[in-house]
């Protein structure tokens, strides 16, 4: 697979054969409404933005939002459908060295599958207003959940390759 | 399409029709190995667990494991291949109500995609071990990623239906 636009291959970028087949097939069940038109106007961090995004759920799946507007934060799934899928060993640039892509939140993965946590502001009919997004305008949404602070907030956890630079 | 094994549509419960056709593919990129082989056997809840399990990463895809090791936590996604995808409401039994589907971390939704946050005990080849899990053995991986406090680490998160009962 071609990488995509914005997507070419940095020096020390390696890239694998992805398999002939998918596995699954997912539905986008709603699309996520930014201030974000390309990438370059993307905030680089989701904490960098307070901007107040929408996020509009397909009619078919609104009866699935009852009791959601109880949490005060939720934990977005969506499709990063711009980036390439082979690259393995990524250069994000800002760093100037080479990072596996498991240790990166770079859209480029073999399924480029985005989590944001995102505080919930309110839900008027099929559409939530969230902020702690930073992905583009249009972007096709995959799942909403409950952010339950047992289970998903570490706050000591630790990503020891931030200190390389 | 029907519920599966062992998910029969219990009373209150509502199912949608699915689009007719999957809007994207996503690939097993590994298989998760754990101690429990039948859904009885899951512990409730991660956190409920200590048992170490097992994430084997597909060989194409390890060299997208370096630097994952200096990570203390990971955000695993992983697919429930054994979860209807067509119920909105739901009722989880233990709590005698209904709940919509994206308040719910059950894994019946439209695109089962179950996330965990889990502590990094070694790597050692594609081999991962971790704690934190509580799905079946086999279960497909989707993704690995660094879990970052300041962006996935809300201490004061709020699910409010929890107080219902």
């Amino acid at each position: 697979m071609p990488a995509k636009e914005d997507f070419g291959i940095r020096p020390g970028e390696v890239t694998v054969d992805l398999p002939a087949q998918p596995d699954a097939g997912i539905y986008f069940i709603g699309r996520i409404h930014t201030p974000w038109k390309k990438r370059a106007d993307c905030p680089k961090n989701a904490r960098g933005s307070d901007s107040v995004c929408t996020v509009e759920l397909d009619a078919r799946f609104v009866p699935g939002l009852k009791d959601v507007e109880t949490c005060s934060h939720l934990v977005l799934l969506y499709w990063m459908d711009k980036s390439p899928r082979n690259l393995v060993v990524q250069n994000p640039g800002h760093h100037g060295t080479q990072f596996g892509t498991f240790a990166l939140r770079s859209p480029a993965r073999p399924n480029p599958i985005a989590m944001s946590v995102v505080k919930l502001l309110g839900i008027k009919g099929g559409k939530l207003s969230v902020v702690g997004l930073d992905c583009l305008d249009g972007t096709p949404l995959l799942d909403i959940k409950p952010y339950f602070p047992s289970t998903d907030s570490v706050p000591q956890a630790v990503v020891g390759w931030r200190n390389k630079d």
